[in-house]
């Protein structure tokens, strides 16, 4: 039996979801997948910092109220975020990373991933930014002290797509991909289709929580551009910069676009995508894209992601699922420490 | 650099499909998946068979044609098909079967795989004769043995299914699943909304290659039965028989049930599935469905097969692709291959 000790770097929705997750389920895990998790460092830049080599109560955390400086109510617990103190002195095997993703420069969970690898922890992390924007320093720097870095949550959240790439679908000549890799703007087309404004949708997604107050990176394309970014240099080898992404997004579809599109049987989906070109390099793109009704992602309504794989062997294999969610996001994390586990236990 | 001797029983589309595979892209899959395969004998009832420890040329081997007795034109092979020597004398490290799909025992194959794991031979299957029928005693057998028994393609063809839910789904907490299993059953579905009666679709199926003369087993359910067997007992730790699984098909859906379906923004669809109860057992069923148009599976046109899991952590993740094909069962074959190799190599 093996236990790992975890320390969550973030404390907001996904790593409480997986707080949430340890406090029902570690005596299950332990039965069924082999490994129990054990939390022994939290920080975070509002509620603070906290670190018991021996074990935290990982439903007393659960519990802990969303408010400035909350973990200095923790035994041992201070409100300040001591994270370079908790990443590399809590004893930790793993860093669980889930802090805000800065699409400018991955910052600061980059430099918390840096310091995990660099002292020989393994990292998960559902962060966006480190992958599209350092991945490849990152990840050379897991394979040179010899540690995991996974983060399988940073594309669809819990539906996994870079697992089933690599693994299930390996040999299989994969040369591309299309997908729909946002939540927001597929609901948002989805409710236009079904005779909402342009406004009227933004409206209803922001009063579901599925739309920031500023709904500009879901809607314009900056999120799905991260996701495109980390699947092309994952899964096709590409080294892609984010400014190496054409992308444009859905504000400019009207209305009449949709009815137009409907009445020939094909429908608008906001796709990003990626593909080998003859030459070897991959060309990428995030873009409102009119798919004819018999496409695998032209079903993919509401607020479910997908992704379309294009290989030789099989023509297209499609996953879908959600693509954000507390839970979901949570258990992205879980998949890649089974996925550690399983490397490490052979 | 790891180099398996394979022996291929039964040589229609599927093992030719291989063998085709095997003549270009060894080299390939010796850079990229660390292994070759050496064909060292071939069986086949109509064939024949052939023997070569040396290794035979896969690329002859696939200009055969299809006659009977056709593998004695190969130096050493003879127009009688000695099925247990190839199998146990051939020096084989994997067999790869393919031969018919036997409903009612799953014989011979079941009878090959046995001799190939008692043998301490690995088997790689696309047959759900041997899954469906003697999955238990043919799993505990290689277990036993300590090789694999893998059979990825017996469900999906190609596109993987067993292996995303036990490796990337593990954790989510399976509970069940719907699938559509049966691609002339789905086209049928798919032409008859498009204005055909079940007598022209059907037709259309047999004319494309789809469907059988006696195209019972693809539009009664049969086909779908043998395959939520193999799921529901491989992923639900069931252990049903074929005649515990509930079974209807499509054949009693007319014209005036479909459009009245598309009236009310439903549609039909012949789905398998097996759910976990409250009391632990697994519930299984073929039937046609009405489902609404916002469920995973009412998108999946065409010859397109897809299994929709439902978890507790993430709701319902969806897998679509192919479901039939030469090449794409041969890729199913070859998954299964990487799926051995990836096992002992760490």
């Amino acid at each position: 039996m093996t236990d790992y000790k975890i320390a969550l770097v973030g404390f907001g929705g996904v790593n409480r979801g997986l707080a949430q997750l340890i406090a029902e389920r570690n005596a299950q895990w332990r039965a069924t997948l082999g490994f129990g998790l054990t939390i022994v460092g939290v920080t975070d830049l509002f509620l603070g910092s906290v670190l018991n080599r021996a074990g935290l109560d990982a439903a007393e955390l659960v519990a802990l109220p969303a408010e400035k400086g909350a973990l200095a109510r923790i035994a041992g617990g201070t409100a300040e975020a001591f994270n370079e103190t908790v990443i590399k002195q809590s004893g930790a095997d793993i860093i669980a990373e889930a802090t805000f993703t800065n699409p400018v420069d991955g910052e600061p969970a980059a430099t918390f991933c840096r310091w995990a690898l660099e002292s020989g922890i393994h990292v998960v992390t559902s962060n966006k930014g480190p992958i599209a924007l350092h991945g490849a320093e990152l990840k050379a720097l897991a394979r040179q002290r010899g540690v995991a870095f996974e983060y399988e949550g940073a594309v669809m959240s819990g539906t996994p797509v870079i697992r089933v790439a690599r693994q299930a679908l390996a040999g299989s000549g994969l040369q591309g991909f299309e997908g729909i890799l946002n939540g927001t703007s597929n609901y948002v087309l989805t409710r236009m289709k079904e005779g909402l404004s342009f406004a009227e949708a933004v409206a209803e997604a922001q009063q579901l929580g599925y739309a920031e107050a500023d709904p500009s990176a879901d809607v314009e394309g900056y999120d799905v551009r991260l996701k495109v970014v980390i699947l092309a240099n994952e899964l096709l080898d590409a080294r892609l910069k984010v400014s190496d992404v054409t992308c444009s997004g859905i504000s400019a579809i009207s209305a009449a676009d949709i009815a137009k599109a409907e009445a020939t049987g094909q429908c608008w989906k906001l796709i990003g995508a990626a593909r080998k070109t003859s030459d070897g390099s991959v060309e990428a793109s995030v873009e409102a894209r009119l798919l004819p009704r018999t496409h695998p992602l032209a079903g993919i309504g509401g607020a479910i992601n997908a992704v379309s794989f294009n290989t030789e062997l099989l023509g297209a294999v499609t996953v879908s699922g959600p693509g954000a969610g507390r839970v979901e996001t949570a258990f992205a994390l879980l998949s890649d420490i089974i996925a550690l586990h399983n490397a490490g236990k052979r």
